[in-house]
């Protein structure tokens, strides 16, 4: 299979992609969660869909593990947003999948966590449709959930967190994200910000200024299931200090509920068990 | 295996439970998330988890076809919270998990979606560390992800939603919810409610009354992932009729991103793909 994807150039100067102008029926595209990033936290669908894959299209969060399920043949694509010299706009990505759906081939969007939780899977399937190529989401699980999981810490609670709210860090260039703070102030509530760990500072800043009670428990997760996950347990008012000593994908957790984290490691309940045994 | 879990009664009538007294070293408790209901999107963990179970603790919500993957010979032991006869309070199943896994069982706590999201996963996390009892928990695909794949419409997507909150339409008897409405209300946001149908009349009443607009558009998801899933594509100002349609365990969201939703089955992107081949 040649990378390019077939394409032809209208006279106008559009580029026309995909539509199955080589006589084959289009394939399909298929936007799958690849979980927080164990291999062990992909969905049974999710493997059995990347085991189909001719092409799988993934971000740089995926792990060779998990790319490692796909069919040897099937071609690899990173697109990769993290510390790539080389990463492809969304636009790009967009015709990517349309092109190679468009030549009759299975294509596998594989993403980290949930496709349509901060994963941007709306502009894809939006890209599809318009194209007229057959869309299927498989759902994984987000990087909040196995962050809480890991920690023992409850993203709702009884008593003390009666709902949660997703939110990105992440912002332009020298810029603060623009959140709702006085929402995310209330109390009782928590707070998962994705991709926050470089601006955890002004984060916890503008939440304490908002009214989040400094004392607030908080929790950061690196690299939530993996091997190499870290966690610290802070405060809101330790959240960019803590924040400092970490530097690989994170997500910065804020809430009461917090108070139940457990910063030790992973493994800590079946050292206790076998301690008693 | 005796149904009653070991337990004995104090002179002060406190009931004592689990704690290895028969001289067998304690078991351990798994809080595992079984997804959205569909079998498919367990995760890998879970099945693994669940085949070791010795005792397996349900919510009616887990299918039949779910609790077939644990051992026959595992005790399966139903705290069915839905449309049961009895349903047991959450000290007892707290008391249930602590006193089978301190007779040196390993015990499977299943439950519907992710053990931390409306779960109640916390509580029962808590009872095991109070008692002494290892407890690790395995995430689970949340319905909301499962609802928002199956219909196409992003919980997050650029330039129309730039967070998204669960919380939960639970109330007690004859109340409305008591959840922030003016936060809730806010746009560019989506809003998933758990176990709100019966509540979806207060509920987007509130919602408008605190600001948002009556035209956001809004999703009804009924058994998401499952072969029943039903599917309505409505807005704020009609989802108090649309949930008269529906009976089922269901969520609500309501936000922008929403107008992506696809009411149509579930299969539509197969029947167009076979209508083009």
């Amino acid at each position: 299979m040649a990378f390019a994807p077939h394409r032809s150039k209208r006279a106008d100067g559009l580029v026309v992609l995909g539509g199955g102008s080589r006589g084959r029926p289009p394939g399909d595209v298929w936007l799958v969660g690849a979980g927080p990033g164990d291999p062990d936290l992909l969905t049974l669908k999710a493997l059995r869909v990347l085991q189909t894959a001719q092409v799988v299209v993934h971000d740089g969060l995926v792990s060779d593990e998990i790319l490692a399920l796909a069919p040897a043949e099937a071609r690899r694509i990173s697109v990769a947003k993290r510390k790539s010299r080389h990463s492809y706009s969304q636009d790009e990505i967009n015709r990517m999948l349309v092109a190679f759906a468009g030549d009759g081939l299975t294509v596998v969007r594989l993403k980290g966590g949930d496709p349509f939780i901060f994963g941007r899977g709306g502009e894809e399937l939006e890209a599809c449709r318009q194209a007229g190529i057959a869309c299927q989401i498989v759902p994984g699980v987000t990087a909040a959930l196995a962050a809480s999981a890991g920690a023992g810490a409850p993203l709702t609670h009884r008593g003390s967190a009666q709902a949660v709210t997703f939110v990105t860090g992440h912002a332009a260039q020298g810029r603060e994200p623009d959140l709702d703070w006085a929402s995310l102030a209330r109390a009782n509530h928590t707070v998962v910000v994705y991709m926050g760990l470089s601006q955890a500072a002004p984060i916890a800043a503008r939440l304490m200024a908002a009214g989040r009670d400094a004392a607030t428990p908080a929790l950061i997760v690196e690299n939530a299931s993996r091997a190499d996950e870290r966690r610290v347990v802070t405060t809101l008012a330790g959240l960019a200090e803590a924040a400092q000593t970490l530097s690989g994908p994170a997500l910065l957790i804020v809430g009461e509920a917090m108070a139940l984290a457990d910063a030790g490691a992973p493994d800590l309940a079946a050292i206790i068990k076998e301690a008693r045994a």
